[in-house]
């Protein structure tokens, strides 16, 4: 295990009808809420409504950010900053999915910043403070909504990219697992997939001696494996919404990364697809992520046995090391396609054109990962067999 | 899984060499450090010089309060308000283990508060306010470096008694698992028990669906089960030493436990014991928790039957339900046996004469715990079966 640091301020307010709690947990911020959201399912669902008849009985002054898109545009985050700007913005609160919670971040640190937030993701500057930030999560997927993480896409120059700051973890989350009860099936997949990815990209590590942190992956790995069959034919499965949405949040929020270098080469890969054909991120690493592990499994072979062991239950007698661990990967590539998931850049119509400047982009600062360190060869080599 | 709320805003630090960022870590919070620790083992294994380096360096005044007991008194804890007062004390630094932080917790709370801290443990106030708090932890068992809890004893009354809040919650916690290397084995042992006890506590519930929180815990109980007897053997065991460290915190900082109705009757019980006969509380929890097992086990008998299998290994294949729990239990014992921890009150010289009185002071504020709401001649049929 590697020495680390951890804090994880960020509130958590769980259960079926917590939005009910929004007005008491907005309250002590202040009175002008800049409200961040998307496409306007929250309007469909009634979602919109709670929140504003919430926010109108603690005499809130609202302002809105609407259209916030899947993968966040930087320029999206530039209109929430002059609003938040322009009205004195005391709290942003962002009701929506990770998107959405990932503009409000940006927002959020942008406002104090006298530069472009941009600076941020390019590592020009470095982020000192940020307006408070709230939250109502509709969908299982990034963890944005217990971390200090942001992902931005700058469409002009077509670049997706990542800050983190211990400024942009939210004040307070709401995870009200009904508030998933509508989300399209493929966002339940596509959020399914982006759960197990983030585990994978911490799971799939060098680090010795690292057994309980392996033992929480493993346990959200299979919980999310049982639960999201379960949320397909039931959109409405209680138990099921419940477990995917707090699986969500643990995967993300620090606790089973500590003291353990991690990889994220497969989101450094799925990013500059997404980047360019803007296609969901949580399809993206379903096609990226099993070409990914047959690409590198051979660097630590052990992990991989572990991983179709524990949780697929591959049985290894009989098997050797390398049958075992490839039975793992290729249970992983059967699951995401039972449940809808997409296995080539061919279902939505990519083909090899950009595939080498793809790789190009993707290791500009340097090679991608550390199971396997990937330079330009290694990305375009698993692109291509992404294809 | 039940609703819930979670926040545990606690700085950790871990890794081996981390009491050298102490310093930077003490010096925002003001110069006034009042220094709590236990029976002098700091002094003996250069600890103690550590820290006062540490503070000196940053230009420190320190105030002293040591002798902090194993079960510690409500005297001390009077003796450390009255000297963070005396002096304006900004941060209270707790170096050692568990008792030593459950005093500076009460110490933290008790000096801005006009009343008794006692009346903290009575429930005849509640906590508004607290000093910061920082704590240097010298061994793994009781997670109080990492949430709100504290508990403390008033030999007077012979009462334990225990309290929780936002404000003791400690601000950073230092985890070196070096420190832990000098450590007596017996705490060693009680540590462990100590630890999965909490986790037992969290993990025997009828609540349904929280296949997540259950993971988790068997988690933590497979690596402290892995990790006792190397430490035993040898203890300055790198891994062994930080497994069980991380296991401990994350046993009791809110995290397996979350949406789960928790039982802690055990704890009660052992309250009683340890508040007259002033044993170690890892010793009274691995008498007490066995027997817990046994009579309580037919009150959810497929969780006991999980936690064999899941836990222990126990192939439930040819068994009955109820003869793989019993085996999950007896392999419990079994364990504690065989790393030296005790099996019973008689080891301790304990007799049959204040069973009753222990009884009846366990239940003074209703029936124990929630797996088996536990009366009065509940708790003194445990305590019968832990002669």
């Amino acid at each position: 295990m590697n020495s680390f640091q951890f804090q994880n301020p960020t509130q958590i307010v769980f259960g079926p009808g917590t939005v009910s709690k929004l007005g008491e947990l907005v309250q002590p911020y202040g009175r002008n809420v800049l409200l961040v959201y998307g496409s306007g399912s929250i309007k469909r669902t009634g979602l919109y409504d709670q929140v504003i008849a919430q926010l109108n009985a603690i005499g809130a002054r609202m302002y809105e950010l609407p259209d916030v898109e899947p993968n966040p545009r930087l320029s999206t985050v530039h209109k929430g900053i002059e609003l938040a700007r322009a009205h004195s913005i005391d709290l942003i609160l962002a009701v929506g999915g990770g998107s959405v919670i990932d503009a409000a971040k940006a927002i959020a640190v942008g406002v104090p910043y006298e530069g472009d937030v941009w600076d941020f993701c390019i590592r020009k500057a470095v982020i000192r403070e940020g307006l408070p930030l709230g939250t109502v999560l509709t969908l299982a997927a990034t963890g944005s909504e217990m971390n200090g993480n942001s992902v931005i896409t700058n469409w002009e120059t077509q670049q997706k990219r990542a800050f983190g700051s211990r400024f942009a973890y939210p004040r307070f989350s709401i995870l009200d697992p009904e508030l998933t009860y509508t989300v399209p099936a493929s966002h339940t997949v596509n959020g399914a997939v982006d759960i197990m990815s983030h585990v994978f990209e911490q799971y799939f590590s060098l680090t010795a001696n690292t057994p309980l942190q392996e033992r929480f992956c493993e346990g959200i790995l299979q919980t999310v494996i049982e639960n999201v069959e379960l949320a397909l034919a039931d959109p409405q499965h209680a138990d099921a919404r419940a477990n995917l949405l707090w699986a969500g949040t643990m995967a993300l929020n620090g606790i089973i990364g500590v003291g353990v270098q991690q990889d994220w080469a497969s989101h450094g890969i799925e990013h500059e697809i997404s980047a360019i054909y803007d296609i969901p991120h949580g399809a993206g690493l379903s096609i990226v992520f099993p070409n990914w592990m047959k690409y590198v499994y051979q660097e630590r072979i052990d992990r991989f046995v572990q991983y179709a062991v524990r949780v697929w239950g591959v049985d290894p007698s009989g098997k050797t090391p390398e049958e075992t661990a490839l039975a793992g990967i290729e249970r992983t590539r059967a699951f995401f396609t039972r449940i809808g998931a997409q296995a080539t850049l061919a279902e939505f119509g990519i083909g090899a054109d950009k595939l080498e400047r793809m790789a190009e982009e993707a290791v500009r600062f340097g090679p991608l990962g550390s199971f396997k360190k990937l330079e330009r060869d290694d990305v375009l080599r698993i692109l291509q067999m992404s294809l």
